[in-house]
């Protein structure tokens, strides 16, 4: 038995992004730059991929362009705006609680002379929109803000910030990681008030190996990646044709949101249920946290040794982030809690394929190791 | 019937591919950064792909860093360099032969005040190894050579290049773009006496989606995409697991090279005996070029034409690079074409599984067509 409660770090591919992927390896393998029919072949299928994953993002497939991964399309949207927008400032706003595919960006930006302001969090996670509206200035080029954190699953009101912002007269540049938050909440660009949007594939059980970048039409982004021009100028490099079309089949495979957004609070309700009859495990996320995400500590228990008890048992889940090995989590200390719940965080993470069985026995295990190593 | 001759553009995915990477579609799907069980055994198969890349390139496992594409590798290889060595000078040596993937980022650090040195071809498209003595000076800090010409199959004399830029006391990095010699002629970058070198997948029946930069053990170059820290540091992003043990199971069934390139002599001198019959085609390709690639003319009859007629015929080839579409080719222009020249140019390119019979195929067509076209 194995029950995967990781899909944060990264989701089971489905089916129709499997079979997708087989068809482009085998008979659709050209070069989609070709101009003859092996080409046009590989062309017309990127071309229904960026139809379906503009149509579940909620953006024009010409404002849609595909990437090698969130972490580059992150890297872009940041470094383009910054050279499109540097004679106009050196302010970039940001959160405590971004991915480092922004933080580690803003930290060389920072070595370089930008200034970089760092919105605190609440202690719901949150970022406070009154000290957005102090770090606004002339200067401010950029404000870059994650959708969904991925430790702890906070959703932040970036409507409300996006408003601010314009409210403000500011004339920066508003980007949102929204990799955590796609497939699960509306990411739909124009509601959300952001010019630049990130989301990535294998997030929402397609393939590892594409992303997308959102650019709202009109806004010349220069590109980071250079060469023959692919995606439009913006990320050079012969496409990933096959986890592209995988990208696009399991875009157009993801369920109306409110249903599953519906499922996933009676999964996480389950959850929290059978966890509170235990009086040693403490719940970090915020209650109104995406549901997709739990993430929980048991002070005493480092999260390692839960870990690897649980995958032990067939039970995969994570210590915050999978991107970041053997580092404390700066999410979980930007929201101010202490380090023995930092030191034993663990995060189960949700998907639409996740059942009540699969969270009865995470949660059995788990009830039944806390004993064993808390003494 | 369909017969592909472009190769250079991308090949035809091996079986051997094709199956390791829907095994990790579908049985290996885990996060290589998560530390359970699904993670491991990401991890183990990334870890096997990258001892056999390592394997055909020639170096160790540790000196081979996945990547997204060849392009990702060499705009890390040439910005790495440049935040490397830039307190040493600004001066930057290429050839006037590079793919975009390395003239754009030049081009890029150009604007930004380095001092770019295009290396001129002779008439065999070779770098000129006198004028690349007379550009290195106290202030070089990179030079940056590809191994075989995408457009024409010129091989480059880098071991030759590299010793003279060692003996003059130069400190300059070497960057070698190897993408079109991998996996047909010997590219270990200790014999080239390289620091940094380039190869991609789907150039040798692997995926698009993976391609690796070879870094010199010791050297220790800034990352471009910065993130997560996966690939030690050097390209941040969720690994794209399939398309990576995709590319470990294409290097791993490269046939012997010797025995594959005596085969390309072969076919390469079929064509040309088939071709000489009619006074109007000429060869573009030098002699001593990679028999893999033959690049020709028929004056007159402008490429597109040709292509699209050989198109509709079944048979895949191209003008020039697939990577700049519309675009009349600087490479051509660098070793001193005519324009009428240029504009006629086709380039077929083979692979180990192109035959006899695609290459009679081919011939028979393009010798129909030109008493069609060339009136």
């Amino acid at each position: 038995m194995t029950i995967y409660l990781d899909n944060s770090a990264t989701t089971p591919m489905c089916k129709p992004a499997v079979d997708e992927m087989y068809k482009m390896m085998t008979d659709r393998f050209g070069n989609p730059s070709s101009r003859h029919e092996a080409g046009l072949s590989a062309h017309t299928a990127m071309k229904n991929a960026r139809n379906k994953v503009a149509k579940a993002v909620g953006c024009l497939p010409e404002e849609l362009y595909f990437s090698p991964s969130g972490t580059c399309a992150n890297n872009t949207a940041i470094f383009g705006a910054v050279r499109l927008m540097r004679r106009h400032g050196n302010r970039i706003i940001t959160t405590s609680l971004e991915h480092p595919s922004v933080n580690e960006p803003l930290k060389y930006l920072e070595s370089s002379g930008f200034e970089i302001i760092r919105l605190p969090a609440d202690a719901s996670g949150k970022i406070s929109l009154s000290a957005l509206r102090s770090a606004l200035n002339a200067n401010t080029i950029l404000v870059t803000m994650m959708l969904v954190n991925n430790e702890i699953g906070v959703i932040n009101p970036i409507a409300d910030a996006s408003q601010l912002i314009h409210q403000s007269g500011s004339r920066a540049l508003i980007h949102c990681d929204a990799v955590q938050g796609f497939g699960k909440l509306s990411v739909k660009p124009a509601k959300l008030g952001v010019d630049l949007l990130t989301v990535s594939a294998h997030k929402i059980h397609g393939p590892k190996g594409a992303g997308a970048l959102y650019v709202r039409k009109g806004l010349h982004l220069p590109a980071y990646i250079m060469g023959g021009g692919q995606e439009n100028g913006l990320f050079s490099g012969t496409e990933a044709t096959p986890a592209i079309a995988g990208f696009g089949a399991a875009a157009a495979a993801l369920p109306d949101l409110t249903t599953q957004m519906n499922q996933m609070q009676a999964i996480r309700a389950h959850l929290l249920s059978r966890l509170s009859v235990s009086k040693h495990i403490v719940i970090n996320s915020p209650a109104d946290a995406l549901p997709y995400i739990v993430n929980l500590s048991v002070p005493g228990i480092p999260s390692e040794v839960m870990i690897n008890y649980l995958s032990d048992q067939g039970i995969y889940v994570s210590a915050g982030s999978a991107c970041k090995r053997g580092h404390r989590s700066d999410v979980l200390s930007a929201i101010g809690m202490d380090a023995k719940r930092i030191d034993s965080a663990v995060r189960i993470s949700f998907s639409r394929f996740t059942t009540t069985e699969d969270v009865d026995g995470f949660a059995d295990c788990l009830l039944e190791g806390i004993p064993r190593f808390l003494r």
